[in-house]
């Protein structure tokens, strides 16, 4: 067969590195189009010359769209048979992407374990995405649930990696050259600052986006993300088209410049959670809270680790669980992020 | 409160200039999406060669999507309490924009008006917009009605300003070093220079295009315009988003060139009213009426005075107004601009 | 009247060449929005580097979207009155297209043939692509059945091009300084090489993608293809929208990249059949033959001839034909075309 089929629980090998496909070269029309899909506004990722004025070249692409870039990547080796998108850990994002950057990625599996039902089990990989120079841009844990081909075929001791719950705020990669001492906050669109937060602070982000299929689907072929659910309509059998779930991150992270513009770029992925599934015709919106805050080495630059939860229409204010302790209907996302933002 | 609530009537002072937040770098990745959003086809926009045999060093972006750019960057500041866009006038582009430029606008209250009800107000403000030089890339003058937050506010003293009802051909910047005597028509795509047009003639667009929720939302959001009312299908009581109306002024423009396709640059706004709201599922078709000519220094360039009207579906030929003086239904815009085609 | 009817069969004269309007300058913007639009993924077109290790100095546009645009400049003068878009033949890729190129198009009237209803012709044009040093980028052969306005208009000598069912391998034009000898497999996707398709090998692609309006318009914009019904939902009867040929193509080859991710470059187009007219909602998958293989004189490069079949929900695997030879109602296009792929 030609075609391929992706890797069933049972092709997993512990410490094996998969080097993924297709490698992409960024250019300012990746940027145009993650501005046109989600309403993006941070100015270090709008504007070449407020960059330059935080210390950086030009303008990079944003974290997300370089994670997602990365992320797409893995999808025909790692999640093709995936039941569930289980979790994420320990992301850091190393340096910034730039237009002419290429981008491939690749990843080790450090976790197996198989379900009790003998019929499927979780893959942990720990990915890669590295640049033309060979330089790790971002690296981050992932799990899965992957369903067994071979139903007989006998399952391995059981490896959990040990992961951090969250990134200490030391563990953060600055970006080399970034300075936050002449920062404009007018031209930035926000007075608030670092010190302006405190920890238990929750912020709604009051706008909404109503989603069209054209448009995830036009964002999610944009990372060159090929799963099948979130294209065609004939696959499922209610014939909607699964959104992916990098979508509502980047949704939901764009929609919250109204609160936290300043909280300019994303420097570590704590751990995520798709809550429940987005379709076309949702409206989504978002609110923050402040889980943590630091100091970082480099000027006027802070640490935020904030909540970014994406809820849907019918939403109670700042939504989360339950009294059964499970996410609410309406909650789309739970993402626990750390963001530099200028003292 | 950490997010925008935008400015209430109130909250305006004459004289003073808001200097708004986010300034953006354009690549080609602008460009590009402009012409997949919109049927536009100057061959001035459209091919580096072609701009350079007209005296450009290179294509500049479309002078509506820089528009767009700057108007967007207004929104948060000028109109997200707004009741309703009421016009522009005196505006005028001062400079072509290139990929690599970066833009940033600045808006000077001129003037203030309370409505008798107490409850709004009519705020002007001249804006412009400046690329990464400080050069004025164009400017204009809007009007908008405000809601006020306060009602007992006091009242300033009303002050309207006195502007042009058109800007007259004297007025007009040339773009420097732009020469139409070796005007290729071939490659424009249409024969008819400017001796060909007689004041009062009008031109049937004949083609139509229909509007789709993604493409306008596409559009706006990358004009980092973050109006609600465009993105949020929960927002309006008929679960309807309205469509911003640049996106039919840019929409009507595009589909002039059928029959104008040599009236390439676009120099000066005298004036504009959505005359209907527009909605996705809507037609649009365009027509336009030549409403004065002038001959003007730069070689082989003369200077044409058109309303552009964008009617939808339903429209009889050439609508504008009812026998009551008011704008038609199916009428979505009418637009007086100054525009240069080779003589 | 100043906008464009059209030519009508009696317009055309044989031997007349015609230059087409609106020369285009491709940047990466064409390409990032290429990648939206389709799932394409070839590593040639992705990645400058992967571009390099094959012998080429960057990484070209796809070689469809450098067709799309070719061929969208015809449309004002070729097939703005035709009935039907009858085939295409002899044609070849050049040279790829870089962002910086500037394309335009002419086509020269290689046949005329009025239909003996006296009420149309078929008209055979050979339409060729420039670039912006005035080298043919790719050229082919196109048939299109063309309404005639003055049915009165005598009829002249009926002539029919002679036209080669396929292209000779020797015919091929294989871009200067390809080289497939250091080509990455694993990078690519996919580790079948040319030795390992067999002539008469079928390949069913297996993804799908559902059709959305918004997609499509954004895609036909790009390549300035002006023909109305695929924009105005209210110029056909049915009030749908016919999609662009193109888009299908460009479709189910991307699709194709899942048993075929090697087949790299397309240098010929030998023949072509929209067997269907496709519509928003369609689900569209692929499959593809392996009509003929050769080899190149290029190290490491062979060449694959393919049929490639796109269908929509419903048909049955491999469907072509019914019994009576017609195309199955599920067919959409029935492509025959030269790739390059590593030996």
């Amino acid at each position: 067969m030609k075609t391929n089929p992706g890797r069933f629980f049972e092709d997993y090998v512990l410490g094996e590195t998969i080097v993924h496909a297709v490698p992409r070269t960024i250019s300012g029309g990746e940027r145009a189009l993650y501005h046109a899909l989600y309403p993006a506004r941070g100015a270090l990722y709008s504007s070449d010359e407020f960059a330059r004025t935080c210390g950086l070249p030009a303008s990079p692409l944003d974290d997300l769209a370089a994670f997602h870039v990365i992320f797409g990547k893995t999808v025909p080796d790692i999640s093709l048979n995936a039941v569930a998108n289980l979790g994420y850990a320990e992301g850091r994002w190393h340096r910034p992407v730039y237009p002419g950057d290429t981008l491939r990625s690749e990843s080790t599996v450090i976790g197996l374990k198989e379900n009790s039902n003998g019929k499927s089990g979780v893959v942990h990989v720990r990915t890669r995405g590295l640049n033309q120079r060979g330089e790790v841009v971002m690296d981050y844990v992932r799990w899965v649930m992957v369903r067994k081909n071979r139903m007989d075929a006998p399952a391995s001791t059981p490896v959990a990696p040990d992961l951090k719950p969250a990134l200490d705020a030391k563990d953060l990669v600055i970006p080399a050259g970034l300075d936050f001492t002449r920062y404009d906050f007018t031209l930035a669109g926000e007075p608030h600052r670092w010190g302006d937060y405190e920890v238990g602070e929750k912020i709604d982000h009051v706008d909404g986006v109503t989603i069209e299929e054209a448009e995830h689907m036009i964002a999610t072929r944009l990372w060159q993300n090929t799963a099948k659910v979130h294209f065609d309509a004939t696959f499922r059998d209610d014939g909607k088209r699964l959104i992916y779930g990098g979508h509502v991150i980047s949704m939901a992270r764009a929609l919250s410049f109204n609160g936290l513009a300043n909280a300019q770029m994303i420097v570590a992925l704590n751990g995520g959670a798709h809550a429940n599934p987005c379709f076309a015709g949702d409206t989504v919106k978002a609110w923050s809270e402040v889980l943590d805050k630091a100091e970082t080495a480099a000027p006027g630059v802070g640490a935020i680790r904030l909540r970014l939860v994406a809820v849907k229409q019918g939403a109670a204010p700042f939504t989360l669980r339950g009294e059964d302790g499970k996410y609410a209907p309406e909650v789309l996302l739970d993402l626990d992020y750390w963001a530099l933002m200028p003292l």
